[in-house]
């Protein structure tokens, strides 16, 4: 079978690497970070944007899509690389957080997880193997399992169930996929909130089973940045250098940059494209706010060293008179821009593996950008 | 002074005819539609898809920029084109009509209409004089004076008496606008309603002033089709050859198509951008409502004749799934798709009336469509 994943180049001061990643629908350069674009469109752009932006894959969500338009009018129309027009890789997210986190009445029983639509009450019940079809129906090129997870904070007892069922799903995974013999990858997903011992034996455990990719589950949910960071570092130590490893759903830069630093290669997050709709923008040297009276006369971009359209074309005035007039082209440029920021963000990240200045890129980013604070 | 509009071609079987207005930002080929982007922006699409439609121009509303952001922050700013960063031709309404349908407690007198703020209550004066001043501030390149707007219907006395204020505000509007030297161009409105001789009046005397252009404003706002016809046919036979004639917010493709064959050049309409974020397309056959369960499944584009982005790309069941999720992407693919609907009919029109071939293009185009009709 095909390398799924190769290392290009590794920083020989930390664990930072970058990679590829390759799938039926073309490859991935690693560290990437994945736009979210759970109903089958990134939020507030056209493809043609998001292919403009050079963003190398698209992250869908199954659950949402499973919901509606439902995977049997998906299939009916080919797949969803064709239903949606993506030519490039997608992502599907198993909708594992989605379902603890948006559904009541959550029962998790031992063959998998009954809960009410989050839309209409409807009582569903998805199983490792029905998950796996799913995706499988959608076609996606990188699959994630039904994890069970485990929110902030939890007993470790609780945890330690959790952990133990999303084993036990992952392997019920692989074997109902290697059943079908369909060639896409499946990625496991590792649970064990902030403590180590059952991380560590979460990820063994998924090692064991053999995943084409290993995640992160359960990170970035109201543990304190020490807590989070160990667990990224410890799980370094224990992952296979040879698989790309995902940090799920993790979107500050700060964040992005120390988990790289500890061999992150994949991530995603809302956070550019949601605060670019509500009018918070990133920029090389801070947040900035643009509904503040204060950018009301302002002639600058967005950010003076940004290439992006937005910034090419538009003063913070006119933005910030688009904001208050709640124009959709309002969220539609500051999308463009935060997302950019994003992406470009990361081509120097990989630029910079690749010429032993890493740590140089990571200082001189985190020197500027104080998150939280304004521009 | 340079000529403003010149014509280029006319049809030998009625009063339709080509032609190209000049102005300072760029030249707009006749008959022409303007995207309406009251704000400052076409709704739901960025410059670079407007551009990428090749719409000649866009028209804003002076009356919704001089409240907000208001006129010393768009001159401070370099006035409309360089605050907005519009590099074509602006067209800027005086918003005499939102005056009117928007606000509460008008009162017209002799020297100019009162009312109340739609955003606060604020009470506002707006004279003939100040709404050129608020146009030049901007810098529009087409400006529109301030008209006294009569609904549907009026008595004669009330009609009557709308066209003679139009006609006094008409005469100092030119007179002051003598005064500043300013060299863009400002166009006419003639009331009067249904009422002929009223109309016919109005017409006479504002080109007795002398306009660049002439607008033919109170119409479609409730009177019957026949009616509406009936106006412009007999505006036509007295209204100069040499300028210009705009007919205000008229957006039904027959009731375009039968006003470019009565000498009509220029239009404006909500219709197409409005349409689409409410997901109702326009199509060479009729339109299509795109939420209908019958395009859940549909693999069909749009319009199979249909050369825009979204046509070239996506499906009508895609299209519908964003529609449903409430998507922007759906405002902004439908918006692309019904504006290139009207710009290239606009394309053909003018092509067809230089080639002699203008009345066959019009019975082409309405035998398919029929207004209400569904795909």
């Amino acid at each position: 079978m095909k390398k799924t994943f190769e290392i290009t180049a590794t920083d020989p001061e930390s664990s930072a690497r970058t990679g590829i990643i390759h799938t039926e629908h073309g490859s991935i350069q690693t560290p990437a970070f994945a736009p979210v674009a759970s109903q089958g469109t990134v939020k507030a752009l056209s493809h043609s944007m998001v292919q403009n932006l050079k963003a190398q894959l698209i992250l869908v969500n199954a659950y949402h899509l499973y919901l509606r338009p439902g995977i049997e009018v998906i299939e009916k129309m080919g797949g969803l690389h064709s239903f949606v027009s993506w030519p490039g890789p997608i992502l599907s997210d198993s909708g594992g957080f989605q379902i603890y986190s948006l559904t009541p009445l959550v029962k998790v029983k031992d063959d998998g997880v009954e809960f009410s639509s989050h839309l209409d009450g409807t009582r569903i019940f998805l199983t490792p193997e029905n998950v796996i079809d799913i995706q499988m129906a959608l076609g996606t090129d990188i699959m994630m399992l039904l994890d069970y997870f485990c929110p902030f904070p939890s007993s470790k007892k609780d945890t330690k169930q959790a952990a133990k069922i999303t084993t036990e799903w992952a392997k019920r995974s692989k074997s109902h996929l290697q059943k079908k013999r369909f060639t896409r990858q499946l990625w496991g997903i590792c649970q064990g909130g902030i403590h180590w011992e059952i991380r560590k034996q979460s990820i063994q455990e998924l090692m064991a089973i053999d995943f084409d990719g290993y995640a992160l589950g359960g990170l970035g949910i109201g543990e304190s940045k020490t807590q989070f960071l160990d667990m990224v570092e410890q799980s370094d130590s224990i992952l296979p250098k040879e698989k790309p490893r995902y940090l799920m759903g993790i979107g500050y830069m700060k964040d992005i940059l120390q988990a790289v630093e500890k061999g992150i290669d994949f991530f995603d997050c809302v956070l550019p494209t949601r605060n670019a709709r509500n009018g918070t923008l990133f920029t090389h040297t801070g947040r900035l706010v643009i509904k503040n009276k204060k950018y009301e006369r302002d002639e600058r971009p967005i950010d003076e060293e940004c290439t992006c359209y937005t910034c090419k074309n538009f003063s913070r005035a006119y933005l910030r008179h688009l904001y208050e007039r709640q124009e959709i082209s309002s969220s539609i440029l500051n999308t463009l821009h935060n997302l950019h920021f994003y992406l470009d963000i990361f081509r120097k990240i990989r630029h910079a593996i690749q010429s032993n200045s890493f740590r140089q890129l990571k200082y001189s980013i985190l020197n500027k950008i104080e998150e939280g604070e304004q521009v």
